[in-house]
């Protein structure tokens, strides 16, 4: 390769979850079209929600992630991922921390139609 | 949990990989709107092209991929993504097979812009 040419930086997801240690708070790293790739660290419970008008996806990078339905659960390890489609109604609950990638539309909140307290700060970039 | 109640199936990348072993023919294995996630290996050269309509993209499973571009090149482990603009000519290249997964809108054809004969069929479920 011609050495006068540009190296693009990756994008690294241990580099970019060792930026930020609180939980709940989900990161845009990047963005693909009007969709956003963003990363998070969760653990415990969260609230019943759904996303009217979208589907959202889960990769899970380390730890086990239980997502609840209202008639069932998926369990996710690293490795695996999931889509929730849109208007069904989910939980997700960690018992220990887990890593995990969303993507979803720009402008998805983690709350989805439910709002609340537990609602986190969007378009956050790391 | 409720004996009664469903146990749904994580979509796991591993398992998915071992159900086939063809280069460069990429492999849907969920939806997310009108996205596709899709699993595909690789290795060796491909062809320039781009994708006028839209962005896509990659995230590195197993193997070293280098993405280049006219002007430069980035290089892709696992645990690694990267978003090429859509317009943006590109080439993938891999010394040694690289598993990935690959994020664009459903009817994105491998060749972009270019088609000719490494155009891969498209919308293979797994």
């Amino acid at each position: 390769m011609d050495a006068s040419k540009r190296s693009y930086a990756p994008i690294n997801f241990a580099q970019k979850l060792a930026q930020f240690y609180d939980q709940w708070q989900p990161r845009v790293i990047a963005e693909l079209n009007e969709y956003q790739f963003k990363i998070v660290r969760i653990e415990g419970d969260f609230i019943w929600h759904d996303h009217p008008e979208t589907d959202e996806a889960f990769i899970v990078l380390e730890g086990s992630l239980r997502i609840d339905f209202r008639d069932g659960s998926v369990t996710l390890g690293p490795g695996e991922m999931y889509v929730v489609p849109k208007g069904v109604e989910h939980k997700p609950y960690a018992a220990g921390e887990v890593k995990m990638l969303l993507i979803e539309p720009r402008g998805t909140l983690n709350t989805g139609h439910a709002g609340g307290e537990r609602t986190a700060r969007n378009d956050i970039w790391i």
